[in-house]
């Protein structure tokens, strides 16, 4: 699954629309050259319709938001929808401000995504107005674990159903989530959390492969997951003394230029339940 | 001839003015210092002409536009003008929208451009209003190849001579125009087009060379096309098992940090048509 | 001192907003996450105050300005004052234009900063409304060197004083006052220069440093600029042929990553006078 997934990406190399922060930009795109999709950048309200109609998936991140860049996620959003595009959000910070809750309100209420990834946090936001976190990263007390699984998995599958999606909740376990299937996923390595971007780097990924495996949306969002976490894993056995966040951060976009199906296959650790 | 150009650059070190994308600024900041010249940018129509007259170079670059920044582009291209500083036009991904070529449209009519730079399909768009291709990439179809050389130089030279430019046509096989003669640059690496970015690193590296040669600006181009280009293929050479696009970025700005005028004469491959 | 206040940072983990240019942002994300701090950053008017509100300090950035993001800067910096909140001034290139010394003034007029960085040709200009620079780099004849030392250190004093505030002028050597003493800091690597946004990367560490260490503001600053001065120096040793001003980069926030109290305090070579 995960390496045929792979390879569809790498055989299409879909164009991929990312609205996204100024922070991770330049991340999101080579990220996107890595993995053999082609990406594309544009925020004007003005061309964002034209941008998105000759892409293959569109991918939304809250990010640095402002006026102009919420109405260019709109305008965009409702094109790919009436194009049959993936459309893939990624509520960056949504608690840390009711701006964000507000925005992130209006974009799920107009557009229907493909995907939605954030950590456990951003995902309570999304579903309650409120959670432990008021920043970008996930609130020790919503914390996804192998205690709480059995709790967690159901809410996210109601949440599935209910927003008609996928769901990807990262953190130290992740989740891929459909209404009626749930990927335990165990890779990853807990360095990547001092690295800026890992979150929108996956998100990216995640519309990439969604873009190639249109008829598979769980299977190519959980081969996103799996691949970026294996690619951290990787990317950490390259570290030698004196390496920092930065050479990982590289390390890790670089193991996702060179994998291949059958190394993914053989690396990714998960379940399904 | 391209060691006096590029040592004159080193020499000189001209400050550059860039208006550019948010997703390679940082990149484009950096190429810039890698070749010794001083990076700013500013982009709010308040401030763009100033900035522009303490400079020795403008560039100007279409990616992620917006009407607030193209106003500036269209400030600080005029009052270059005024000035007689070198102004560099880089028109990303022009065929992706309308609202890139009405831009496009009228930078050309505003500015006269000392430069222009893109790849074969933004250009043709730029002649014609259209090309094949949507994106940033250019369309295979409208690829430079040994066997229509022939076609596309006189082609060019005809836009030179219409537009009263210099013209840089990257691809495998990059051209460099005035209405007279072009330079067929046989530099590169093919991997370079995993990198984002290099084509705005590449019109940046533009400016700076046309800024520090202005009375031959034609050679100053060819240096900056051979630069790029061998720079990419002494960075290839550094890669080892586990590297990929990221070191790759990295090490292709290293190689211009280091590159000298012996080295480059050593290294470019060109002919003159 | 330097080890304490390093390893109260590591300890307390601020989460520190940073309202900044959109050309190094990445850069000083990443900064942040090695020297342990949460990043955030947000920069429209409707989120600013609620963001800062949820942060442990703010770091305003005069790059790239615009009428959007210096309003947002007023919000968040009146905010973080009525919280006792650390804020941080890095007045990039405010010498370039008319429009970032008014932006500057205002900002200083409204908001209390905690500590202001920059070069002394900025601090120049923020002080008379003009320098010997026009770029974001300092002008030679404003340099601060042995020489001018016992005419510089007064006059910083002075400005302390009457802004009430931490003074970080940088340069080959460094200086960290307020009204009554300086820091000469002696660490650092020339070869910094040609590294993009070191400026903007110290501001945020100073930010990071301030938060975590209250009640000693001028010691937290004086440590954030050995840090960052020695971490140039880790890394240049780091250096290898062929690499150039991108590695080296990398190398200087990989040294911050893995920077102990005791390796700082034994690196630090400064004097108090």
């Amino acid at each position: 699954m995960l390496k045929e997934c792979l390879e569809n990406l790498e055989k299409i190399s879909p164009r991929i629309h990312s609205i996204t922060n100024y922070v991770t930009a330049n991340d999101v795109a080579n990220l996107l050259l890595a993995c053999k999709a082609k990406p594309i950048m544009a925020d004007a309200e003005q061309e964002v319709e034209e941008v998105t109609a000759v892409c293959s998936g569109l991918n939304l991140n809250l990010g640095t938001p402002n006026d102009q860049k919420v109405s260019a996620m709109l305008l965009a959003g409702k094109r790919a929808n009436q194009l049959g595009l993936p459309v893939v959000f990624d509520p960056v910070g949504v608690g840390g401000s009711v701006y964000r809750k507000q925005a992130a309100a209006k974009l799920m209420q107009e557009i229907s995504f493909t995907a939605i990834r954030g950590n456990i946090s951003e995902i309570k936001t999304l579903a309650f107005g409120n959670s432990n976190s008021y920043g970008v990263d996930a609130a020790v007390a919503d914390a996804v674990t192998k205690e709480n699984l059995e709790q967690v998995i159901p809410f996210l599958k109601v949440l599935c159903s209910r927003w008609n999606t996928v769901l990807v909740a990262s953190g130290e376990i992740d989740l891929v989530c459909d209404g009626k299937q749930c990927f335990v996923i165990y890779n990853g390595n807990s360095a990547m959390q001092y690295v800026t971007g890992t979150g929108c780097q996956l998100s990216a990924l995640l519309t990439a492969l969604m873009a190639a495996n249109p008829y598979t949306p769980l299977q190519a969002a959980a081969t996103a997951v799996c691949l970026m976490g294996y690619a951290g894993e990787v990317a950490w056995k390259h570290m030698k003394a004196g390496d920092g966040n930065i050479t990982y951060r590289g390390r890790i976009i670089d193991a996702i230029f060179n994998m291949t199906g059958e190394m993914l296959e053989e690396g990714a650790r998960f379940e399904l339940r």
